[in-house]
């Protein structure tokens, strides 16, 4: 998995700094989670390619969050794009977007599908044969979900010289790689272990913004190897955190504690905080290890 | 007048390259004229203050002039803005705006009035004892208005010296400057023209994008100091402007010249053209003098 982290600050874009925006690569997919304002340009800096975009997640209305989602999908209608695009987001979104595109006259040209989302629990709303994507409920002012993004098994690893030295035809490789026992050309039974190894192990990912603390979401994303978990704020100004409901970088860290989730990464900083460092240290104290989302890093998961 | 461009390119914003928006400073107002993705960033890159805008117009519904609209209003909130806003644009705006409130719970704590254009006849829709504001009907592929801001005539410049000499109480300054003849202490008649010179040439300014060559514009922006009209196109891409209903820089300076405007500045440019300096030798063939806007640059009118 590859993270690309578009914009990770809070509430308004600004020259140097995106609101919330990411682009989640695995297994062939390019997920783009949320899309604050400006999130075509920072898909244009980072030479992402927005034909590869064909699911976009969005986990709740507040502006900082989509604002950039009309402007993307006219871009792409501009741009003369064909390919189907998947919506995922909560009840009302389909109604911001047509709304804009009827009085605008300007329909796209290829489908746009919406997937409304309006449960509190837990549910799959993505699945091929290589992902599945989950919501995770969060709890904020208005209904928001995170995404939890977990790879299926990938192929085991064919041992080619092994498998041609007990005379197995090529005609089984497939079926050795997705874990079946056979026979070779000699009609001896082979065991797939014998010419297999476990392939690469597959990844998850957890997108948590945003959010007051929620104990309720440890078991959904319980051992993802990086969860993203939003800290607008330090634990100095918790008492901010009761009326926004958002959390700090402490109590991000002990909800990756809780989950023995691979890395914490932290984002969604507030703007009054000039030195991001110290939510690394203040989250060090809980859990590690902890990274700093910023603007345009990549994270390799 | 000081018109700052904050962007003037069409379509789609880039990395380099602002969609439609710019301010017009004038007899103490700043008015905010469309507003694409991005604008609040403009704003904040060249310095002009959000609280000092109360009044945008916006021309079109279509993305490049106004998906920056609903960011700009959310930071005026979350800036605990407290002054009035007015917004002027087509019919649809305060659907699109209030449901985007509504959907993220986000109403505005100051009063938010929107005052929705449907005639296709130019008509006043802001005035006050320095400034009137009226609407320039174009011809676009969706209902799209160009405003004109004509300043009210200055005072007259009191010659304060011989004002003094000839007795004049300073009681009657105010009435002199407002161009009344008067008495002065000794009861003497003194017309206005002995003691009082022209004041400053009040200013006009035009803008007009999106729009077909229309020569039904001309009476209205009729000897306007300047006249912003889009060139998307370059006369050798002419049949490009028949379906997208745009303009030629050549168009644009005909309509200038028929007009006799003081000064053309072009802008609103497809991306396809590298060399802006093309629009402005075009449309020298026909008018002069001719400006380029580009983002960031400001023009004193």
């Amino acid at each position: 998995m590859k993270l690309t982290i578009l914009g990770c600050y809070s509430a308004t874009p600004r020259i140097i700094a995106q609101t919330t925006a990411q682009v989640l690569e695995t297994r062939g997919h390019h997920f783009l989670i949320d899309c604050g304002e400006g999130t075509q340009i920072e898909l244009r800096r980072h030479k992402l390619k927005f034909n590869q975009i064909k699911h976009i997640f969005i986990s709740h209305l507040h502006g900082d969050h989509y604002f950039g989602l009309i402007g993307l999908i006219s871009t792409f209608r501009l741009l003369k794009r064909e390919a189907d695009l998947y919506i995922y987001g909560p009840k009302g979104i389909k109604d911001i977007i047509t709304l804009q595109l009827k009085l605008s006259k300007s329909w796209t040209d290829f489908n746009l599908f919406f997937h409304e989302l309006e449960s509190t629990d837990s549910e799959c709303i993505f699945e091929d044969d290589k992902v599945s994507v989950y919501t995770i409920p969060l709890i904020h002012r208005i209904y928001t979900n995170g995404f939890l993004f977990v790879e299926k098994a990938f192929d085991r690893k064919l041992n080619v010289e092994k498998a041609e030295e007990k005379n197995i035809d090529k005609a089984y490789f497939r079926k050795l790689k997705q874990g079946s026992d056979i026979l070779n050309r000699d009609g001896i039974f082979i065991k797939n272990a014998e010419v297999t190894s476990i392939g690469v192990k597959p990844k998850s990912y957890a997108f948590c913004s945003d959010t007051a603390y929620s104990e309720a979401i440890v078991p959904i994303i319980k051992s993802v190897d990086a969860l993203y978990h939003e800290s607008t704020f330090l634990e100095s100004q918790e008492s901010l955190c009761i009326h926004t409901k958002h959390s700090t970088a402490k109590q991000a860290a002990t909800i990756a504690k809780k989950a023995e989730v691979g890395t914490l990464i932290l984002g969604h900083y507030s703007s009054r905080y000039k030195d991001l460092r110290l939510f690394k240290s203040e989250a060090e104290t809980v859990f590690r290890p902890v990274e700093l989302a910023t603007d345009g890093k990549v994270f390799a998961i």
